[in-house]
């Protein structure tokens, strides 16, 4: 299934959506879509849709909304020309009563009249950005998933909405750290500048080399490690709330939008 | 009652919302706080809510949200240590099936455990920076109300809540134009950069010496009409939804928040 990957790396967004859709490919996304933005993914029955976009709000770092669905409707036409949320992702979780059940790669059988569609900015547009000013980032050139935390801050709380921000971790040369929380406060809706940099223990990481989620990374001399708020935090807080269903994107694994990754906006304009 | 207005401008935050809290200031609000975000205002019973605010994420220029309340609580905790939506703003429009029916200074008898209220950011948090950078600005500098249009641009519906983008204009030297641009795009929580400047025409205003709300204001040779996303294009959009209750501020009558206006996210953080 993994084979379509190089070749899809050049392929337009439309075309890598459409191999999604029909579910020729399932794997990751990082380095797809060329420069759009891509989302992770919740949805909700609409009575925890209020709350659940108070919560995102109120945690706008972890939480950056980018789209949201009108209820019942899988269409996410402020996001592209042609999304549809149930079969336009390549992996999605299902959590029943908080709890992750399933994994599976469409949503069309699962679908209901009363699903909200939450669209949430993701890093990759950032990392790009990071790319792009050839700042190293291990994760990327050894092909492994970045590291992601539970820390000690805790998010904001909306309705039964609550829990642990999760952070990721990038190791970043010292002499660029600056530059680095320059770039990423360009993006407030990929996350935005980091939530913490140096000593781990201050937001209460115990052991940077041991992830909760992701793969462990070095942090060399001459690093420092950079946290930013990860978009595994809803997870979590969906996991405190407990609804009897909601459904994520598998990690890595984004909804690519037809939204330019530097778009002031993210409301997509018809051609 | 106006006596109040020039020792306030140089007051505390907190001085400044005490007056208003107990009516002995209620004007309007410009240059005032500070440098914090001001924020206006709309509140809508809960079964408008979710549409409301997926109006807002769909049209973030005109409706860019900065807070949100809990259902029934009209503490704004995340913009602020101490602010009470039902009187922390100098004068409020009450709109009884979409139309303005009173005029009022407090909400304490009108305050209902079903109302939402939000809290969306408006153009003094730009204007302030243009003033800094020493452009000028006609109508703060003859104490007028910035001149303000519905245009033929649609904002993007969500249920019952839609209309025309409303847009104020300001007059800039053409040499400053694209600086301009520049400065107001860096706040997006602030309508952003403007969404079209040049011909009045293109975007529908016959005449641009004829406001629909707002003072008239000269567009002198040398300079170039620039038209920003207005916060009461969600004014509009709530008379088109109707609901039987919704309630806003005056325009130019401003919540004062204790978020610093150039804070990265809106989110206050106790001390």
């Amino acid at each position: 299934m993994n084979d379509l990957f190089e070749p899809l790396k050049s392929a337009t967004t439309e075309s890598v959506r459409a191999q999604i859709r029909s579910q020729a490919y399932r794997g990751h996304t990082a380095g797809l879509g060329g420069n759009t933005l891509q989302a992770n993914l919740a949805i909700l029955p609409e009575p925890y849709a209020l709350d659940f976009m108070r919560y995102c709000q109120r945690n706008p770092k972890p939480c950056p909304i980018v789209g949201v669905s009108d209820t019942g409707n899988p269409n996410m036409d402020t996001l592209g020309g042609d999304i549809d949320i149930r079969t336009d992702t390549p992996a999605y979780y299902i959590y029943r009563d908080g709890i992750h059940t399933d994994t599976v790669h469409d949503l069309r059988n699962l679908w209901r009249d009363d699903f909200v569609a939450f669209a949430l900015g993701c890093s990759f547009t950032f990392e790009h950005a990071l790319q792009q000013a050839k700042v190293p980032l291990w994760h990327i050139e050894n092909d492994r998933t970045v590291p992601m935390f539970a820390t000690s801050i805790q998010t904001v709380k909306s309705g039964p909405f609550e829990g642990p921000m999760v952070v990721s971790m990038r190791a970043i040369p010292n002499a660029r750290v600056d530059e680095v929380v320059e770039i990423s406060r360009k993006f407030p809706l990929a996350h935005g500048g980091p939530v913490h940099w140096g000593d781990p223990a201050i937001i209460g990481i115990a052991d940077v080399s041991s992830p909760d989620w992701g793969d462990p990374a070095p942090v060399p001399d001459g690093t420092t490690p950079m946290f930013w708020a990860c978009g595994v935090t809803p997870q979590a807080a969906i996991k405190n709330a407990k609804p009897s269903i909601a459904i994520t994107h598998k990690p890595g694994h984004m909804l690519i939008t037809d939204i330019a990754d530097d778009a002031e906006t993210p409301i997509y304009q018809s051609r």
